[in-house]
Parts: C-alpha cells; sequence; structure tokens
C-alpha cells in the first residue's frame, strides 16, 4: 500500500507525560503503524500551555500553539486528542471538537466521570467517536475488552486494581514494612506518585475510573456524588500484618458488580482485604489488573502497567488506530455501548461483602462474648478471630475479627452497638474483604 | 433501536463442544447482544455429522442439516461459523465460504496454522474478513490484544501458557505430587483432556497457537514443520520438585519473539522453567495466560479459561458481533494485519535461554569439576548447583545445573561433551528456563 495513500492529520492538546509519550511513539513506531493500519498518522499541530516549556520530545515550533481553538479550527486535522486533563476546559475543548465534527481521543477519566452523559450524547447526536482507551488503567486494554471482547457476557462482576499510585505504596508497606507517609514519599521520589498525589490516595482516581467501566458494562452512568470512595490514607502497617496474618493482602479495590435482575448498580472503591492465592494478589507495584468475570467467558484477568508515559500512549495510539479505520471507512460512532442515562447506585448500605475490624478492647475476660453476641444478635457471622498476646504495660490490646458476609448497614449498625460496649475504645478500623469469586 | 430493523443470520457449522456453547449463549444474551450490537444474531442453519447425535442443547430439527454446503449455498446466510474442527474439511468449509463472499468465524488453530497464509490471501482477495478469536487462548481476547489493542507496540516477545490441558497436568503434579500419567487420567475423567488428548500433550495445540500468535506480531505465517515443538510427556516429578528448590515452576510454554533488526522469528514451544515470582507462574489448572511484551506498552497480560464451551463460545461471539458491525458497515476485511507471507524461523540453535539440566552421576569426587571443564571451555556460565544427598544403595546420583543464558546449539554441542564423560549417564532431562524479562 502506498504510504502516502492515506494520511489522518492529529491534533494534540496537551503535551504534558502522556501527551509527549503520544508524540514521541508515533515518530518511534511510524513505519510500523503505517504497514499495519494502512495510514500514516500525522501530529500537525500541538496545542500547549507554554511554548517556552523545557519538554523531553523536541516538536517543530511551527506545529506548536498555545491555543487549542487553532486544532478544532483547522479543517484538515481529522482527529483531537485531548490531554489536558482536568474537567472544564477537557470538557469545552471535547464538546468544541465534537461539534466541529472530529474525532475525539482522551485520556481523561476525570471529565468522563464527570461529563460522561453529556459527552457520550453529543458523539452520538453528531456521529464522531469519542474513544477513552487511556482514560482507565494505561495501557492496558480494558475499554477495548469490556465493550467489544466481552459483548457477549453479562458483566457479572469487575474487581480492579486501578490505581497505580496506591498499589505501589500499599505493595512497600506489605513487603517492606514501612508506613504509609514513608511508602508515599518513596513513591514520589520515584516519580510513582504526582506532586499533589491526592486524587490517588483518596482514591477518586480510581473511582472516576470505576464510573467509566460500570457504564461500559451495565450502559449507565452514574453521578459521582453517588460513588462510595475511600482512599487508602489510614491503613496502617498494623492492618497490613493482621491481613497477612488471616492470609489477606490489602489493595485499593475498584468493584463493579450488578445482580441479575437488579437494575441498581454496585460501583465503589475501597481498600479491601483479598486472598493471597487469587492472582489479583501478586499485581504489586505500580502494576494494574483488572478482573472481569462474565456470565458466558467465567474469570479474566487483565494486567499491565496502569500509568506511565509510554504505556498510556500505547491505549491513546491503538484509539488513533481504530479511529484511522472508522474515518477512511467512512464509519461514525460504533454501536457497542448502549444509549447512556444516569443509573441507580445501589445504595451503600444494602452492598454484601465479608469484613475485617480491629478494635482495641480492655484486656480481660468476656470481651469477646459481648461482641460475639452483638454479631449474632445482628446476624453477622464471625469467620475467625486474632487475638495478639498483650504487651505486658497495655490496658487495651487489639481484637481482630474476620466477619461473613454481610450488608453494610447490617455490619454498621453491630459496630456501633460494639462500639457502645464499655470495655471497647471507639478507635477501630473497618474494612472490606472480597473472596472474588465472582 | 427496532429490534426486528437489523438481523444477521448465522450459518453454523459444527454443534459439538463449542458450537453447542455457541448456540447456547446465542440464545441466553439475547436481548443484551441485540441491545448492544444493534443486531438481532440469529443462527438460521446447523450442519452437524450426525442428526440422531444426543446433546446438550436443543435445535429445532428444521435449522440441522448434515451438509454444510447448504448453509454456503443459503443466499440469506451472512455469516460461516466453523467449529468442525481438523484441516481438511474445515479448509474446503472456509474456502466455500471465502468464495461465497461470506464473513467466516472460526476457532480452530490447525487450519489457520497449516493453512492460514492461504485462507487469509483468499479473505483478501474476496475482501471477506476471516475472524478468529476462538483460534487462541479460548476466552481470552488475545487476538484482538495483538491485533487491535497493541498496534502502536512493536512486539518484544510474547510467552504464552495456552494450552490448558498441559497446564492442569503440571499444575497437579506440582501441587499434589501425582505423576504425569495420574495426573493426565484425573484431567480425563475431569473433562480437562480429550478422548484423544495426544495434541495437548505433544505440544501441537500450543504450537498451532503459537504460529498464530506469531502471524499477528509479525505478520509473516511460519511453516508447522519448521517449528520447534515439545509437549510434557517426559517431565517427572523429579524435575517438578527440583525446579521447585530452585525458585521455579515448571510451565508448556509458547515463546513468541524477534529482536530488533532481525527478520527472523523464534516461535516453539517447550516445558520451561519460569520463576515463581512471575504472574504467569500463578496461572494454574485449565487457566490460561499470555504476557505480551511491547516496546511502547511494556509487560502486558492476559488470563482466562482458554478452553470450553462457554469461555470459547465468548470468543466466538464477540468475533460475531464485529463482523454484524462491519457487515452492517459495509466494511470487508480491517486493515490491521500485514499481508501475510511465508516468515524465517530463527533456527533452533540460535535460539537463546537458560537451561535446567539433571544429569544422573556416578556418585565420587571431580565429577562435577569435569562437568564445570566443559560448560566453561563451551562459554556456558553455570548459575546454580544441586547436587542431593545421595541414597545410600545407589551407585549413581542426581546433578542438576541451572545453565546461564546459551544458545540451543551451544547448549547441545556442551551436552554431547558432558554425556560422553564416562562418569555422566546417558539419561538426562534438558529444559529451558526463561527469566520472562522481556
Amino acid at each position: 500500500m502506498d504510504k502516502k495513500e492515506k494520511q489522518l492529520r492529529i491534533g494534540l492538546a496537551g503535551l504534558g507525560n502522556v501527551g509527549a509519550g503520544v508524540y514521541k511513539n508515533l515518530e518511534k513506531n511510524k513505519s510500523l503503524l503505517c504497514e499495519r493500519t494502512g495510514t500514516e498518522l500525522v501530529v500537525k499541530k500541538v496545542a500547549v500551555r507554554d511554548l517556552n516549556r523545557k519538554r523531553d520530545v523536541t516538536v517543530p515550533s511551527e506545529k506548536l500553539t498555545t491555543d487549542w481553538k487553532e486544532l478544532i479550527n483547522d479543517p484538515e486535522i481529522d482527529i483531537i486528542v485531548e490531554l489536558i486533563g482536568g474537567v472544564d476546559e477537557a470538557h469545552e475543548l471535547i464538546v468544541a471538537a465534537l461539534n466541529a465534527n472530529k474525532a475525539v481521543v482522551t485520556g481523561n477519566k476525570a471529565v468522563l466521570a464527570e461529563k460522561g452523559k453529556e459527552l457520550i450524547e453529543l458523539s452520538e447526536k453528531q456521529n464522531s467517536p469519542l474513544y477513552c482507551e487511556a482514560a482507565v488503567a494505561g495501557g492496558i486494554p480494558i475499554i477495548k475488552a469490556v465493550k467489544e471482547a466481552l459483548i457477549g457476557n453479562r458483566i457479572t462482576s469487575i474487581f480492579g486494581i486501578i490505581n497505580g499510585t496506591s498499589n505501589y505504596i500499599l505493595t512497600r508497606m506489605t513487603s517492606a514494612g514501612i508506613t504509609f507517609q514513608e511508602a508515599l514519599e518513596e513513591a514520589t521520589q520515584k516519580g510513582f506518585a504526582e506532586a499533589d498525589p491526592s486524587l490517588d490516595i483518596n482514591g477518586w482516581d480510581a473511582g472516576h475510573k470505576a464510573i467509566i467501566l460500570g457504564w461500559l458494562s451495565y450502559g449507565h452512568w452514574l453521578r459521582p456524588e453517588e460513588v462510595s470512595v475511600n482512599g487508602i490514607e489510614d491503613i496502617s502497617l498494623d492492618d497490613v500484618s493482621f491481613a497477612n496474618d488471616l492470609g489477606y493482602e490489602i489493595k485499593l479495590l475498584g468493584v463493579i458488580r450488578q445482580a441479575e435482575g437488579d437494575e441498581r448498580i454496585e460501583v465503589r472503591v475501597s481498600p479491601t482485604l483479598i486472598p493471597k492465592g487469587h492472582i489479583l494478589s501478586s499485581v504489586d507495584g505500580v502494576f494494574n489488573a483488572v478482573a472481569v468475570h462474565g456470565d458466558v467467558v467465567g474469570e479474566t484477568l487483565f494486567y499491565g502497567s496502569g500509568a506511565g508515559q509510554d504505556a498510556t500512549s500505547s491505549a491513546v495510539i491503538s484509539d488513533l488506530a481504530d479511529a484511522a479505520e472508522n474515518i477512511h471507512n467512512d464509519v461514525g460512532c460504533t454501536g457497542f455501548v448502549p444509549k447512556g442515562d444516569f443509573g441507580t447506585v445501589l445504595p451503600l448500605d444494602e452492598t454484601l461483602s465479608q469484613y475485617y475490624l480491629r478494635l482495641s478492647v480492655a484486656d480481660r475476660p468476656g470481651v469477646l462474648a459481648q461482641i460475639a453476641d452483638i454479631t449474632g444478635k445482628n446476624n453477622v457471622g464471625i469467620l475467625s478471630v486474632i487475638q495478639p498476646e498483650p504487651a505486658s504495660s497495655s490496658k487495651h490490646i487489639p481484637l481482630v475479627l474476620l466477619l461473613h458476609d454481610a450488608s453494610y448497614g447490617t455490619v454498621q449498625n453491630a459496630l456501633s452497638a460494639i462500639l457502645g460496649l464499655e470495655s471497647v475504645e471507639t478507635k477501630h478500623t473497618l474494612l472490606r474483604v472480597e473472596t472474588l469469586k465472582s
């Protein structure tokens, strides 16, 4: 095929970490991509905030602009790649691009989680596709997997380790026995955490991704304010160690699930104990993995680098190849996702899981009996108990309980009664335990 | 969307295990599929060998025929699904379907490995696509991953556990300490091995899959007779145990690799020691996993059920959905795979890896020195040695060596010299060790 025969012109908005990776890797594998797609993918213009900033790629200065509207207004540009991040300006940019009938590729999970319903509606109205493989789990092609490869399945559950920074921190706490704060500092030093890591640490980076996976799985958007998200800030080395004794690892886990016949969708993120035997528990460091259970395929898992310049640009480039193919075949939006609307979130109180509960109790006989009496009355079974030898001087000792499957509401009721006991201190840790069975 | 608006008619050739799964699951998730694809996928005719055979799905008798040519000759049928297995008749069927300008979905790895070049050429000439997600690793969407999702990458290596029967047997030998023969019998009883498991055991089922992955990765077909394939028949419990002592698990591993700048392709299958820390080593039982390393994305891994009625039908159904979309968009072959021709296989003698060598040597001093002298002269480094305590009565004792990276040819030279030593018996085991670094 004549390499000059087909050419596709890209407007790249954003030349930060991932944007630079896209530019660099499109250059690097130019001939390979041209051979495989039959199309030359050319970055025609690049919009940046600061023309003079030093970057790790060299872009000819005539391609650079500080005004992304130039990309939209250029009739020769077929595809806009949005990598500026954030919500408001990215939203404005994507809307403008779709209105100009350009295909859009984005890696922006926040704008999709906040404005996905509106953006997909506009994309469908304009018949201009919006691609987002890079928005979830970096280089792992989880969007394509759920949207296309598993299309014959009712998705029964998705469990995802979808934040590399958190996973790095938890891995280091587990393997090196360092504290959350020490592990966070190490992650920052190694470039695995951003200058402001709050969205990683507080769980919301994973929360945005979970909302996108919920949309792909069940066709409905969920409002972020209705989704329960907890981060890893409060995980202590004691919890890591007790979890280990019980045969578990603590991971920041995104859960996406819908019971058969129930319209309500469970989408939530929290630090969670998962069994050591499960393949997800061997996902360490900055790696991500997403376990998808389908009613036909059974258990699948997708693993890889969840972030980083190169891995994420691999996802952007695959979207560009899909876009190129569709543009040359004169195909607009492809019909693999049900129409978006807002779905109903399964109320947190009704979500089911096992639980890990660490209490601080008076060091005297009968306390466990009092607690077991309360859990029993609330129909919450106790799976196991760890009561470490007390340090000689302490009046209070830790008591760790592993609780059977129960709704969050029930467990909260039992917990308030337990914390009301005179022999139990109010300070405690309650974490979910997922058996990952389906 | 009006469900009756779009309809696609399927001719299903073969109603064995996977064929029955496709029929069953298309029925089961009919409305979901219709909603997601905007198309009703209807099985119009089913070709079977024996009309009266008892099956685990009920197909209306008017849909059944014993002549697959009826499917080809039916102008209303848009897509042929080939699940009859074997090479010659399947080849004839696929050729006839492509010549009739029907899209073809196949799960037949043997026919692709043997006749892939010709079939893809015909598919391109007719502009009738040939889909084969179900041919490799069952429910794992590895075809789509390599062909589409990782399109921006030069594939640096693929390591695959791509035969469920072998993996079940090796897992049981490792975890339960039972022999190859006992584990094979167990696999047969549990339905994890076919009545004739020879293609699983001798490695050729994996070999066919590796050839397909090599084609997707590098664009060239390889002739099966030029590909080195070894099965697991000769793996002993001693090897499993020594491997364990050294920190490895034995897996039947497909390796697909091409060095940068080298046209020659390495595609081979053999029982291989892999390090216990690597995520591939936790792939147990009938599960499959494929680790794909790309120059942009880094390490990725795809995990799931590699066989079975349901998992494999999930892959067939995703191909049907892709076919439906392309037919409705009036798109023929999509251009994501370079033109097929026969590539050059990297000669076995030049393939590099580490090695596990188990010898039986005379129980007297100086033998290790003699062996080390030979490996040294051949520039093969020794990474570690295990010499178990001898049983009191035996004249010969095992000696296990872990050898540094070396070409197969070099190791064979060293090995013949070692086996020529008076103190070394000719009976030995040589297995590859892959560090899985890239």
